[in-house]
């Protein structure tokens, strides 16, 4: 098996973009990583786009095809990888194995979704598709209801109290205003989301106890990197940075069933399997990008995946450890919940913030002497998640 | 990179499944192939979903992750891969790389798709968009009518009839009388659907010159197959099938860029991949499945897979070669025609029946001897298309 390196990155802010079409959207962080690659369409052998919306939200199916046209990349072989919102990992994933194998030697990885331009509950609705379609779904089980009843019951365990989840908000948000791809580029305090007397009115109820700020955007957006064999790395970037370890893990799809909700078991086997293949512990990793789409989330993840102890992520927050200028920072980037969640686009977004920040490329969101990285990408409520080990070099 | 076969196959017959849903009927013929490979779910270390239309048509997504839950993989890695019609073919070609990556040693390769329970009208629109969004989709252009100019230029320029067209149904509905997974087991004669006074109106025209028995039904369907590295294959069979070589190839989206639109370059790249890697030619192999979603379909990728010189296929069919007892048997199984097309499900299907086929254990359909196979699954118009060469033995 050969290594794999990501010699290129490239986004479009996440946000709304009404008069841009799903294809358009995707052919610009395409355009962007490739550029950074110093690569042609003609060197690109294969490209992956993730999404989970395409045809459910922009009556458009097939967009790989489309994309690999609306590119010139042909004849290159093209596919879509879905996989809920870890769509961007598992493509991530399937373009480490293509080049691994000796299939292929270089390949773009684009994920884009397009949500702005319907509903809230239409999207809510799509969402909780992908919770158990008979235990769940038709009791109105959505996504934020699973994560509220996960944060009540790690409250209840471990004795976190309403203003971890805030803290997170907060850390993430003052992040993000160095993002200049992020959603939101705005600070918000404890006070305006917690304490001041109008704090309940700026940050209303969603399900309890998880209010707005608990919970990331909606978005449009599109992320891209390109991979290809690390011994070939160098004809396109001075600064490869090496795809070390990949895992995938699932986990039953009802979450009662789970034998312990608050351990999500398919972020520790992802975990494990990524830091395995690259030979390295969660000890030796300088920073993590996790998938914050609800507050709990980074939390939790922060703990399976093996960052913390089990029921002490939350102090580890509130230590300030996880800030940008902490001991582990934990989503620099600003997260989800800043950057926003166009879905598909999430884990390739995560990708792409890494390797810019190995590079020391991350601008104000950089972390000094950063060598190594981690990023989890969350699928369905934890029953299918990715996880990715980075590192600066070989 | 290993070598890899197939070690399973299973699958449910095609056709209307209104009483079972999406993911029970993924379920069944994952377990036939399963139990065909004699393996538990714990051996399995992968499983790859192909469908085209689970979220759009049957409201849930992220199925792959529910079908590992239904199978009890868990917490084996779930993707589901999207090609168009092409899907099921592309998933193959994944599973391929992650067996040969060294990443996976047994994997799951399940294509369903439901479509009996919407109008066709839906289905013909959700099918449009995989034409160009602009050059064609919004001005009326259909994948049934791409068939019919298709069909028109190639009779032009070939001096293919009418009747060469009516050849491929009449032989493929004979061959799936004897196929009990195809959705269609009845014969039809070139007078009832071509010379009889009521002919015309046995066979009503859809896109002028293609008549309903020119397309292939919309059907309910799932399809599986087990595949593995080839050094562990004995553990779970003792008719291995190699899957030699795969290719795949993208062409324009919007048909009148082709240079030829006769000539399907898709097929051409996904196929000299196929047959390079597998070290074979087209004089090498001993029949083809073939993706006859349309009769024109047939005899024109026949041609550009190299099996017979350009604007010969139709000859070759009249003069009985592609019969069952023919000299290159092309769709023993039915194709399309007679088999059906639950979209997702049909690549897999095709690998399906090689692999009975080549283990000679196809029935009524078997073709003696029986060495080498090839299939292509056809996705958008041609413009994404799978290429898969398999064989007895290494």
């Amino acid at each position: 098996m050969r290594d794999v390196a990501i010699v290129g990155a490239g986004m479009v802010r996440f946000g709304k973009h009404n008069d841009t079409s799903f294809v358009d959207l995707a052919a610009k962080s395409s355009l962007r990583a490739l550029e950074d690659a110093r690569m042609s369409e003609r060197d690109v052998d294969a490209l992956y786009m993730a999404s989970l919306f395409a045809g459910e939200l922009n009556h458009q199916v097939a967009t790989a095809s489309a994309l690999a046209d609306s590119l010139a990349l042909l004849p290159a072989a093209a596919n879509r990888v879905e996989n809920g919102p870890a769509s961007g990992g598992s493509a991530i994933r399937e373009a480490y194995m293509a080049v691994a194998s000796g299939v292929h030697d270089t390949v773009l990885v684009t994920g884009c979704d397009k949500m702005r331009h319907v509903s809230g509950a239409l999207i809510t609705d799509y969402v909780a598709t992908m919770a158990h379609p008979i235990a769940e779904y038709p009791h109105g089980v959505t996504l934020p209801s699973l994560a509220a009843m996960l944060a009540r019951l790690y409250m209840h365990k471990y004795g976190m109290e309403r203003k971890h989840l805030a803290m997170v908000a907060v850390k993430n948000q003052k992040n993000g205003v160095q993002n200049p791809y992020a959603h939101i580029q705005q600070e918000v305090t404890m006070d305006g989301i917690l304490y001041a007397p109008e704090a309940e009115m700026n940050n209303p109820l969603v399900s309890d106890p998880l209010r707005l700020y608990d919970c990331c955007p909606i978005s449009d957006g599109s992320a891209s990197v390109v991979i290809c064999a690390a011994e070939k790395a160098k004809e396109f970037t001075d600064t490869p940075v090496i795809l070390a370890g990949i895992g995938q893990g699932t986990d039953t799809l009802a979450v009662h069933e789970r034998e312990d909700p608050t351990i999500l078991n398919s972020v520790r086997v992802a975990s494990k399997q990524a830091f395995e293949r690259a030979k390295l512990t969660p000890k030796d990793i300088s920073f993590a990008e996790l998938h914050d789409a609800f507050s709990i989330l980074e939390i939790v993840e922060s703990e399976d995946a093996g960052f913390f102890e089990k029921g002490k992520g939350f102090k580890a927050l509130e230590e300030g450890i996880t800030q940008k200028d902490g001991k582990f920072p934990i989503n620099p980037s600003g997260g989800l919940k800043a950057r926003g969640h166009p879905v598909g686009a999430t884990g390739v977004a995560q990708a792409a913030e890494i390797t810019w920040q190995l590079q020391g490329e991350a601008g104000g969101k950089q972390i000094n002497g950063a060598e190594t990285a981690y990023c989890c990408n969350f699928g369905g409520f934890g029953n299918n998640v990715t996880a990715l080990v980075m590192k600066r070099k070989n």
